[in-house]
């Protein structure tokens, strides 16, 4: 049974990844993300009501066309987890298969909202849950296992295909944590049990942080930074703001908790923060302290705001959207003194998130910082840590599954040959056992 | 009575520091340093045998002839702490002066052991201690206390001069840390105690990482990093080889207990290692693990490291001087496999260092680690939290003592400007109670 | 006769250019300058119907209300040159002062035609020119005298106030350029005059490119890569785009001669071209080619490129607006594709400027070369050099005019610094005379 | 006829060139070239007397034991010019070939001087000359080119090897100069001719510099650079050093003009210094000024500088070896005080060369400037403009020559993935018709 390896996106660039692999003519594809970059320079543009061509064109969203001509019959739409670069694009192509949608239950809550949401194409796949830790068959052939890992939303997975002739494991994107803030870590002895059966035809693999050296630190790390930071602070009596991503709900534990340590009650400000933390809320994922409250709604944000201003900020935690100084975000209409709240001289302003490394973000970041500074503010700036595994990460995943190939995905050619170096100190060849593609190309491997 | 503040060294670069303080005819020098990179530009240099006037000359000791225009009488030398940049050029420059040198127990054994292998000059000053907590009346008048602080080396304080019309803060260097790793927290209640009585006249305040913004980790989150990098890497059956600041007894403490955990023997090696470390324990600082071993002389290393081949390198952990790349440092004979021990392929090495930042020590680490990674080394770099406080632990210190004029020291006029910058934040004006000087100038302030 | 030199702005940044200077009981205005970064950060901001204190407020333009505590009379507003961040603030400010402003003839025109599109103020003092090589009497004591220099807009000098007791410099901007492209050399007969009567007690400088190691090229530096570029390409049958600053005439110049060399028609299109070119050449100033096509309001644009896009793009060459990508500008359209023209594959797209480093810009200019070349675009970047001296062209003109005191401005403390750095290698002393001031600080320099 | 090209040395770094080419079974070795880096790693390496399989090791030659698995018979060693890194590895492996070495006249004596300062192997291939735009019939199919071309070094080639079937070209270095200062241009006429016939079936690509957008300026322009630095400074009194490339002829030419001009004897002083300009000047390459010096042996070097120092240093211009701080380099003396002659306070030191991106490079530099600082200097740094063409002359080159497939070399994966992404923008596909080779590798061309 030959297996093909379609790269659609992901491939030269971070960001819109999808991945198609075939096994003899059953195939199987890997996520269907937005690149966000492309959105934000088009800045008109409003991709709900996109169509997928225009937005192909402007480089937003993979290119499938060239799934033309792919042999293989599409048998599932298979999502990692719940970001947007890996779900985004969902809506806009999903519907051109005949297949179902499969996630873990958090990642699929997730891509009903985008479905929900979207107002150019009506998507009717059915969404399917497979939990982590558990298979399914898709064929008489081919069957899909999910491997728990962590990274920085729940319910994360590695896919796995397993097909007669041995299996093919989608390794983006994860972290090894051996000591994570919520879930469980990722399933090193199923993996090392993958590795000794001698059977991984082939990984594909995050390249993302390849090039960073080293192991990325456990999220326990970034709950202490997060803890000394708040705590440390000359801050009995002054405003205290966080911004952090939204769907990270390990982080906003850590941060309601810390909360609740200093005497201040946490208050969830934004509407994707009530979207993700809603939903890990009532599928019970994160508990959080009982006196946490979450507004989305403007309005609703309006009113706790002039509650916190009457009663004192030195009472409250707020966090809040706008860590990449997001026009709309809660944090930068503070900045621009439009919500009923002041940023005053000694406040504090934690970015528990690091720049995303994009002269758009920086831009905002830039503005934001510029005006916060102006207001008083004090930062503290990447109170953080990243939730993609690094170069020795890398080198422990490798060694535990012992795959036959490696196809570097989610970057361009600079970051994929950072992880080609990283393959060949490990005995692998550049040409022959570790495959760079770009989007478009179709890797063959033969019986 | 009258205050001068003489800038001799270390405020035109990071390093060589020496400040001179007056009230009115009396007077006190803090530290007598080292520039290192001097050192290091002009190879031929032999420091114990030089002239202090040579090494005047090309910028490695503070230049006190400035001294000469100097009105107080020298009661005084007062060592903050035992690094090289701090008490580096006692040996060349204080027996000029009839006056004892006055250091915590911790730094008076390292200045002794300075003294000892200077080959140039015989220094006869008296090395008197005070502990940190302590004062000690210098004259009918004026009085020092050594309040207590953390920074990355042991004893180390925060000089106080009080005098009749208020007191004097000396704080370089210094990190609040509220969760050291060896000896207590920086006295902060003795801190806001000054602060509230509004009687500091000045400050003088290290800069050197003024411009990073937010708080400087704990050496709590040192050990987490060091114990992570070293339990989550597939390193059962490899040698593990880290290499730190000799005098960093904290982290190399924190070290040898992770080897304790990891199930192996910690081995420190290195001329130097010996001494920081065997100074600590003898005086009853830190405490290792019963089956540490400490290996200084080249000949006993070469013993062990031949030991540690034959018994197997995983069953050890070597804790080894060479961060830096120094030439002659353990580390870097090894990677130019000159010692009966071979780096090999998977092999972990952990810097548990930043690199600092001067283009010879880059040219080092670069060598040292292109030679390492040729050897087939798993390289874990900069595993690390800085013993400097940054802005806000400034800002934090700077509110709790209120001084009424703040010296920036311990940097160029970059880093100084920095330092202004927060001072402006905070209420204070650039030219009227911030003051940047340069080496040779005096301040003055009246009375 | 005692002297006060007030700080206003561009002490604390590069921009919003004030500085008041006071010989005895008269003052002097030198340059009142905008701040663009910081109308940049808010958007929503309208400066033409803002009011001065409000744009104060946003740190737009210098705050001149520390004038009050200022003991002169103002007898004049003197402005050196025509950029924006020199006379930017002329409409917002000059009302408040009973006094004329004096500029040479082609900065006059820009300061009338600002004046005029102001909508908030009504601004009625004076504009009287005086041409460089001139001198004017402003009061019995005390004479202005205009030093020709070269910069990067036409007609700039160098302002000399000549007091009973000595005279002051007002270095901003300049460059000592050799072989300029337009109009005449930097003065040096008169600069070494002024030295050898050692009589300049004080020298305002600018620092915004003294950090920059030896000198900056000459302008004909800029038209012979501007010449190599658009010869030397593949480029005979594409489309040429050149986009540089309005105001940079004797650019402009270089690339409509290089057109007629290439045998394209040059065209230039933009609002600003259109300002600034057509004043330019009204006035004397500047000759271009005969068939040179100039095209400022978006109708002609519109028509004009209709035409060359039916009579093909390689017969012209394209000169627009556009550089740091600013939103509305000619580049940034036909990028956006709202332009009746498309950049097609293998079309040249020169940016004949650098990038202003700024966040914003970068971002602008990252999705402007972005969209230039997913449409297929070749670019050339950074074909330009600079109009402001490095530091060995300071060097050269302090050894020249041998001032009693140097002030450092246009630039914060950074680059402040980078200039008493300079001042120390050629003997001066930071403090003494070399002279840090910020925004709102005075010095005075006694008898 | 099949078609090999097998990547030897510098796939995987910048340095050590060598590729093999294969048609049937016949086949040439395009140059044999050092790595540098690797040697100042090794310091103790002293490469004359060593081994190739040491130097193999220490990654300083290419490790042609790759050959052992080629099929072809080697019928010629082609070398593109005589810069280290093409033919600093000819001592030590050309002996293992049975074949003549072919080159230009310069290179030609640059490789003789090679050979007999080589002390471990006796190099006995005949040394052959052909001239650029001659042509050698190396059997009855195959015919070798040498296209006439420019870089940084005189007499340089694009050597072209014609089959039956097609042409390969090898396109190491070259650079697209319109307006040489040093022989004639690259002779563009020829390579379209090359490109109208379609034949060119690979191209073997410098990736060096494809990653700078735009072009790289003409050599002219750097006379203009090193004109203007030495004409514009204050520097009629005080000495004059200039450092530049020994084996840049051209540039070494405009200095000695410049010289002229100021009424300056040009001295040029150093081994290299000699060894290059003198084989220039004995075969009639170039003509210097009458009254310029050559010192290569230190003991004529101490004489002129005796000469100098008692004549006045304002006499003359110094143009010197030490441009990237080598430890025996005359600057490098001058500035560590070991020759007759001092720098003072005032004096110029014109870089007339980039800083090698390197560590150990940047290492010596900053030991280099910073002494000569401290000693007075005022530096001009990069008055240079570079051998090798950009992205945009790669562009011109592969429009010229349409080659069917190419490889880039001369850079690592980054380097060669830059060249891929330029080759993208042209229409060719990564894979299919661009080929990334490691060093090693062979690609194969099927009829």
């Amino acid at each position: 049974m030959d297996i093909g390896i379609k790269a659609i996106g992901g491939y030269e660039e971070v960001g819109k990844n999808m991945t198609a692999v075939r096994a003899g003519n059953q195939a199987v594809i890997f996520d269907m993300g937005l690149n966000l970059d492309r959105v934000q320079i088009h800045e008109e543009t409003q991709v709900e009501k996109m169509h997928s061509l225009d937005l192909i064109d402007i480089g937003a969203i993979p290119d499938d066309t060239v799934m033309n001509e792919f042999d293989g019959e599409i048998t599932a739409i298979v999502c990692s987890h719940g970001h947007l670069d890996h779900v985004g694009a969902i809506s806009k192509l999903a519907h051109r298969y005949d297949a179902p949608i499969i996630a873990t239950p958090f990642t699929a809550e997730i891509i009903k909202k985008e479905i929900r949401s979207e107002q150019k194409f009506e998507v009717n796949n059915n969404v399917q849950t497979l939990e982590a830790g558990q298979k399914y068959l898709l064929s008489s052939d081919i069957e899909l296992e999910f491997i728990r890992t962590q990274h920085s939303i729940p319910d994360c997975v590695l896919p796995v295909l397993h097909t007669p002739d041995g299996s093919i494991l989608y390794g983006l994107d994860f972290k090894l944590d051996n000591s994570p803030v919520l879930g469980e870590e990722t399933d090193l002895e199923r993996l090392k049990e993958l590795g000794k059966e001698k059977n991984v035809i082939a990984a594909i693999m995050d390249s993302t942080r390849v090039g960073e050296e080293g192991n990325t630190p456990s999220e326990k790390i970034a709950r202490e930074l997060v803890r000394e930071t708040l705590h440390e602070a000359e801050n009995e009596d002054v405003g205290v703001f966080v911004t952090t991503f939204s769907s990270h709900i390990a982080r906003i534990k850590s941060l309601t908790e810390a909360a609740k340590e200093m005497g201040r009650r946490p208050i969830l400000l934004g509407r994707s923060m009530e979207r993700y933390t809603g939903t890990a809320e009532q599928m019970g994922i994160v508990e959080l302290p009982d006196n946490t409250g979450i507004f989305g709604h403007p309005r609703s944000r309006e009113e706790i705001l002039k509650k916190v201003k009457k009663e004192g900020k030195e009472n409250y935690l707020l966090i809040v959207t706008g860590h990449q100084g997001e026009p709309g975000a809660t944090l930068t209409r503070m900045a621009n003194k439009t919500l009923p709240i002041e940023i005053e001289k000694g406040d504090q302003v934690v970015f528990s998130a690091n720049v995303i490394p994009n002269p758009l973000t920086r831009a905002n970041r830039y503005s934001l910082e510029t005006k916060l500074k102006m207001q008083g503010a004090r930062l503290f700036k990447n109170v953080h840590v990243s939730g993609h595994g690094a170069r020795q990460d890398h080198y422990d995943l490798i060694k535990m599954i012992q795959p036959q190939n490696i196809i570097p995905a989610h970057g361009d050619l600079d970051l994929n040959s950072d992880y080609a170096d990283l393959a060949k100190s490990m005995g692998y060849s550049f040409g022959k056992d570790v495959h760079i593609l770009r989007n478009g190309q179709e890797l063959l491997i033969e019986d």
